[in-house]
């Protein structure tokens, strides 16, 4: 998904170039913010049900704090 | 939190009413809608601190795996 | 819309009050957030319609400008 | 600022390979999704300072409410 963002994004600069028309411009940047949105939602449902989920079956206390902390973190974060 | 955002909503209801200047009205929802996801933010991290933290120290995996599987739905809600 | 969303934000008050489980309240938020969005959306795309269509056909450069900086203050808003 | 955005997205598929830490990873994406998104800002203010202006300073009743039309479009994308 990144490597599609990324061609994405070079396609922009190229329109940018050739000043090209710019609610197109905008439209192509919005759908790179949701791919962008889109993988960083995989990469962070990913980590629950890796890194926390091991982290809280380790029966350590501390580091399922820790985890957990960084997902109140995640939270904050994507509700801006 | 939520009593505020119901006292501002009445307050744009009003102004709807007494049709007040759009820009105004858009400040006053775009305020609110801020309110609320604040509000939403602050119950999901009393939740990861408080029910999903529980779940996890149970050391019973079937309750820990649902509770974390609810954080992942969260978290695509809030991506979006 | 709005007298949806107010009842729905009274919904989710008796919600908290009644303890009721963290996620479905968080639902409802993000529902009442959605709500508010959409309506600020509509009255944004009524200003454009009606104010902003007016002062671009009055001839007035200086109306026509001010609501456009207008508009620009909105694009912002919304980009956040 | 979209040079930027593709460096670090560049950078963000560096980290993918070498599987650095998902949090980190996440911050970043957040970080590329936040400057795409000015960058939108940026583009579709200088176009209502532009075009839009233009279209409303022509006295063409068409071209301008096409013009606006447009931007009713944007408003309604943005709000999402």
């Amino acid at each position: 998904m990144l490597k599609t963002a990324r061609g994405q994004l070079d396609g922009v600069i190229r329109m940018v170039e050739e000043d090209r028309y710019c609610i197109d411009i905008s439209n192509q940047l919005m759908a790179i913010e949701s791919l962008v949105a889109k993988t960083n939602a995989t990469v962070l449902k990913a980590h629950v049900e890796g890194c926390v989920r091991c982290a809280c079956a380790s029966g350590d206390a501390s580091i399922r704090d820790e985890k957990l902390r960084e997902i109140e973190g995640v939270i904050d974060k994507l509700s801006r």
